[in-house]
């Protein structure tokens, strides 16, 4: 039985491929630090439990196609409070975590041949959902040595095209930690203008920025509200990944009309997890202060610990809880198979995401690799630890070989 | 800002559709019955609110993209306890209901220009699901006078193309209610195999055939098991619609890879809402009996209560909790109008689905109605009624005029 051409176009996700080796070394008793996946270890708020657990209808209904308006209302508070962007429930559709959010919003805007923009290294399971609609990922170079930084005029004009139909920006970036400047937000939004593009801005992890950069949005620029579509969802934001609760947000109501048919098409998003969520969006601000102290400290203490490493390449990231490292060294999957299955330091070793899977571009990010700082600060400084003495073990095993 | 060609060609969900005029009515105090969706107002089994209450990890964690391991577990038991067949959690992948399995598998196997078989009048969102991928449907047409069968091999051979890559089976069906006899599974299954297709068994209501018929899958055919992939959920089975828990199950390996691809990019389904549903998996074999007896009674009021319309066609459904009813009109959205914006017996009126939103043939349906009897006996012995006598008075009505 043959499967799609885009199926096998798709590609496993890079991030999960190690796990059945790590779980084979996990088994037999060795501890490893997990900064391959962006799972926090910080605690879900006690607010979105004690509000599924007071739920007490008895029956287990559909909800809104669109979405329980409690919960629309409550990401509307959110907005207007915390970065005074009027969203009104009727511009927002709940989705299945932000994946499902893109994946729809690229089923709602592209023909196939479509092309996206992206700066590369990009999250990439963007692949898949823009393969899903048989579009096209156009990668926008960066570069290690500058911090991966993307948003300038020459850069994005570059790699146009007549069928360029969209720019995402992640932001912060996934997997770069990068955050955007307010004048790089205003350069790309001008482009999107001058060329008629949708702006996608992914912004999952809006609060998680750093060095006395204030959270903004690309929502607070007026001019692009008719071509802008917010990305969000709970589960960075609040740890809760496994809640699944993510939405669209836009002022362009063609866009509305258009994912609401997909939408309706698969019901509704789940009912309990909607309730739990929208108390999330009720936490007062002093909660993302507290979380951004957090993830900031843990940023602090991994760069601290990398940069001791002799020839790494590493700009300080500016917000999200991811670092990309560039390391001196030819093949990170290589390097991370030797940690996996060779290196230990007390019966322990570490994990991270080699890199080369967040660049669409065959061949390209070989040498770097993407930590997730999710751990607590004295976890995350040993499992940098780890991988500086496991990569001189690695060189050291290099040489001799 | 254009949208894709695919979103244009996308219609708003038929039954929906009615919902803000319905809302409105209810809201100046009058009652209405509806049979116009889906939603049971069964009790969802208590064991589902136990699990999730009972769940007490810190961090609401990702859940693996395949599914929980406890869930994937009670769905092979329950598979082997109930019809003795043998998957293994391997061969299943969790979903967010049953529509999200639906558009992962058309993404799976379906290239641009592919066409999907599947019996006319069909639960609507299938276009949806098929034009995300660029896939056509092709209707087999059938007729309310013979019940809506379909499964004869001249009647499936008769719109076979070159392009046919899949048969859909809604078993028992919606909006029809027609359960296959296992003589007709076996001639859809014998006709998959001449001429190579899928065959997606979409068995959502399987526990729900009445008049000593045994419930029974397409996956209890041995020489299908390759090209065969099931659908399922606890949506109806459980009154758990708001779970949004469903799942595809297939032996088919290279479909597995391929669905598992598009659950990886999602990442994962709710994580709570899978706990839940394991439990509902457990339930004894008692359970589906009460539940058949409860729809089976159900059926029979509105049936009797229908049969008393003069010059109705409508076939007594052996499956599902859909009835299809062809009545003598020409039009049933204007009749639906006249029920809810008119038509008052004791400050009550009554809702159903008419059933043109269910044809993709352009004029199909128009003098047909879909009713879910998923209200208790009593209220639906009532709603059949109203349906009657709002008949009489629509008739009277357009005498007159």
């Amino acid at each position: 039985m043959k499967l799609s051409r885009n199926s096998e176009a798709m590609q496993f996700s890079p991030i999960r491929k190690f796990n059945p080796i790590a779980t084979e070394v996990e088994n037999s008793g060795v501890k490893i630090y997990h900064l391959n996946i962006g799972q926090p270890d910080v605690k879900t708020p006690e607010c979105f439990a004690a509000a599924v657990n007071a739920y007490d209808e008895d029956v287990l209904a559909y909800q809104q196609s669109q979405g329980d308006i409690n919960f629309l209302e409550a990401v509307c508070d959110y907005y207007r409070r915390e970065y005074g962007i009027e969203y009104k429930p009727t511009d927002i559709v709940v989705t299945m975590g932000a994946s499902e959010a893109l994946t729809m919003t690229f089923t709602t805007i592209l023909d196939p041949g479509d092309e996206v923009l992206i700066a590369e290294p990009f999250y990439s399971n963007y692949c898949t959902f823009v393969l899903t609609t048989g579009g096209v990922v156009r990668p926008i170079p960066t570069t290690s040595t500058e911090g991966y930084r993307y948003a300038s005029k020459e850069r994005l004009e570059a790699v146009i095209s007549d069928k360029t139909k969209a720019i995402v920006c992640i932001n912060p970036g996934n997997p770069t930690g990068l955050a955007l400047t307010p004048e790089e937000m205003e350069t790309v939004a001008d482009f999107a203008i001058e060329h008629d593009l949708w702006l996608i801005a992914d912004e999952a992890y809006r609060e998680y920025v750093y060095d006395g950069m204030k959270p903004h949005s690309f929502a607070n620029i007026d001019r692009i509200s008719d071509r802008l579509i917010v990305i969000d969802s709970v589960s960075k934001r609040f740890s809760a990944c496994g809640a699944r609760i993510g939405f669209a947000a836009s002022k362009n109501e063609d866009y509305i009309t258009g994912i609401i048919k997909l939408a309706q098409s698969r019901l509704c998003v789940s009912t309990i997890d909607q309730i739990g969520s929208a108390e999330l969006f009720k936490l007062p601000h002093s909660y993302y202060e507290e979380m951004n102290k957090e993830y900031c400290g843990r940023r602090d203490a991994a760069y601290e610990e990398i940069m001791q490493i002799p020839d790494v390449i590493c700009h300080k990231p500016g917000g999200a809880f991811y670092m990309m490292i560039d390391l001196p060294i030819d093949d990170a999957e290589d390097f991370l198979m030797f940690l996996l299955t060779e290196y230990r330091d007390n019966n322990e070793t570490v994990m991270f995401a080699p890199a080369g899977g967040f660049y669409a571009t065959p061949g390209k990010g070989k040498s770097e690799i993407r930590i997730a700082y999710v751990l607590e600060k004295e976890y995350i400084k040993r499992a940098c630890e780890l991988i500086r003495t496991g990569l001189e073990a690695y060189m050291a095993k290099n040489v001799q070989e």
